[in-house]
């Protein structure tokens, strides 16, 4: 049985999506700027997708949703765009962000670093979770963004974005999120939240690779990461596509459809919890950050004395799929520091597995990946030399 | 009969193209950087792909090829890399490029004089060329880069790239050619030219949207316009479309290898000649930049008396895609100045009509589209206010 439980990597494409996709490939191939029919019958579809798009976040119809390559341009496109517009050519100087953001966030601060702007990487809590508070400590005068991921991509745990949005918009300060890892699993409601910028990939959500989402409110464009030609109103040149538009569009909607998120947070969140809750019967193990305030399709353990990369090779023999939450060898290259965030010791880093499921992820799957980590557990904590042997482990080897 | 000759705007998908890529949605769809099976299964044919990139522009295996969404984020990724490795935080100030680029060369160009960077925009001759020896006149002290497009979009022309490129080694200044409409059409060698980087999108040779190339000479790496995760060795951030790759790099094999380069060479160009000189018996037509040292699918004629749009307009009702040559309506929103930087008249400029064939347009689709261009321009010169009737207008209307 193959099992996939690495959703926070990369999703399967729902078939339902792949089949509308499908025509704008071979047939319906026209450049959607054409003035003949060859392009102008990309547009229905085209139109459909966005109208997609601007339900599953609640954008206005005066807001701009731009098309992009992945949500790691788009969080470039707002990062370097201010850093053009109210830094390089503007009086501020300053970008807030979180210790455990997406290195498509942290990589660019890092960079901006180098051309001299200030940036405050705020810590998480024990729980894994940034405090609104620490936020509003941090805002300064010469504050030009606050960019704070919605939902974490190793532990799922969701972030207090009503209340940092309330902050940054009474304190006159441009609010950004990446909410990747939140699309279609909970609500995002850009307006309810007060964000002015907000990212997303749709090969998180059941959609394609290769295309994203870049959320701007009305009046906040910012100068364009890709100059060129006028798609996107000017604010992403290049020539639209139209079969990952039109794929991300439907995936949208099935992912953020009310019935969805409903599924979501039922009948996904059972499994998640019948998975996790089976894993936490062997002794020493624990959900890292806790159980609360998560995606409902997340979990990230931590089993004592089993390295994380030890239990993915005895889990890929058995075709099942999931990722370390360890900084060292992770999906996606998203080496990720939300461990060392926790202030954690080195051995809970090394022996984190993270299991993401999706709507696809079936009881039959679940019922085969517990029998398959316990038995991965046995294996590896008898011959691990970390940890220590229960007369129990040693029955079992006989 | 349905008659696309718009492929400088984009091409169909080669159906042996999207057959390759149709796995990686739903069956092999796991993230290449992942551990397990899931995201190794992408791995043989990304390796062949990029094989198929190597060798359909003789890159050496030292230097890179980056995956990009388009030949707009290489050219961006380009310009805006040398802005800030060699200008914001260098010594250099000064970008020569040509009148005729794409606008995502001009565009950013234009973007970068706001920052206070010196750019020459060339001239093109008579013939719509850009003669070598001016790039040589222009390189000065601080010159960081020159940008010259392999073969322009709207007239096929192509350019010096083997003199410019040694040019600019001899004045050790970096080179980099937007190759968009040259790969599989005429052999590109960057070896051979002394291309220091060069840009390429797939949509333009029977390969999806969305996904493009950057080669980069080994050693001459910039900073990238996207951060991030480690992909592409640290070059451009963001997780890989895998079936965009995939595609790109088996529309590149099937592109360039001898054989197609061969037929694109002479039937392709048969056909375009076919189309070209029956439009030319029609009185007061001219090719626009002439006929030599084009790329074999192109033509961009002007047909005295003809609105370029109205053309378009009539040829749509009659299912044939094209495009204008004009500035103000244009395919892929590609206004390009073209026209005046011939120099020609605003009446020319309003008259163009480009016809970009493509390995799948047939003599079928030629003998039809003749026939529809000369009742075209018939009707239309006959109800057209700017153009002197001849008698044998006026018995035809009898």
């Amino acid at each position: 049985m193959e099992v996939y439980l690495d959703n926070n990597a990369t999703t399967m494409v729902d078939p339902e999506v792949y089949k509308a996709m499908e025509p704008f490939f071979c047939t319906i191939y026209g450049n959607p700027n054409s003035l003949h029919k060859f392009g102008a019958g990309t547009h229905p579809k085209m139109v459909e997708a966005l109208d997609y798009l601007y339900a599953g976040i609640n954008a206005a119809d005066e807001d701009d949703i731009i098309i992009t390559a992945n949500a790691t341009e788009s969080n470039n496109a707002v990062l370097k765009g201010i850093w053009v517009d109210n830094i390089l050519n503007g009086n501020k100087n300053h970008i807030i962000t979180s210790e455990v953001e997406h290195p498509s966030i942290t990589a660019v601060c890092k960079f901006l670093e180098t051309q001299g702007v200030s940036v405050t990487y705020l810590p998480v809590n024990e729980d894994g979770v940034l405090e609104a508070s620490s936020v509003k400590e941090f805002i300064k005068e010469d504050t030009a963004l606050v960019s704070i991921m919605w939902a974490n991509n190793e532990t799922g745990k969701l972030f207090p974005i009503r209340e940092i949005g309330a902050i940054c918009k009474e304190a006159g300060v441009a609010f950004h999120t990446d909410a990747t890892q939140a699309i279609g699993k909970v609500p995002v409601d850009v307006q309810d939240c007060n964000v002015d910028y907000l990212s997303f990939s749709a090969h998180k959500f059941h959609g394609p690779k290769g295309v994203g989402g870049l959320y701007v409110k009305a009046k906040k464009a910012l100068t364009p990461l890709l100059h060129g030609g006028e798609q996107m109103g000017g604010h992403r040149a290049g020539t639209v596509d139209v079969p990952s538009m039109v794929g991300m569009g439907l995936a949208m909607h099935l992912a953020t459809k009310p019935e969805a998120l409903a599924f979501e947070n039922t009948e996904v969140k059972r499994l998640r919890d019948k998975l996790e809750n089976a894993i936490l019967e062997i002794p020493e193990t624990i959900v890292i950050g806790g159980k609360e305030n998560r995606t409902p399709n997340t979990t990230l353990i931590s089993i004592r004395g089993v390295e994380g990369e030890s239990m993915l090779w005895d889990m890929n023999q058995k075709t099942i799929g999931a990722s370390t939450g360890s900084a060292c060898a992770s999906e996606d290259l998203e080496a990720n520091p939300v461990m060392n965030a926790f202030g954690s010791d080195s051995e809970l880093a090394h022996t984190g597995v993270r299991f993401s499921l999706s709507r696809f992820t079936t009881e039959e799957q679940i019922d085969y990946a517990i029998e398959v980590v316990k038995n991965a557990v046995n294996r590896l904590r008898n011959i691990s030399s970390s940890y220590a042997y229960t007369p129990k482990n040693h029955e079992s080897q006989l």
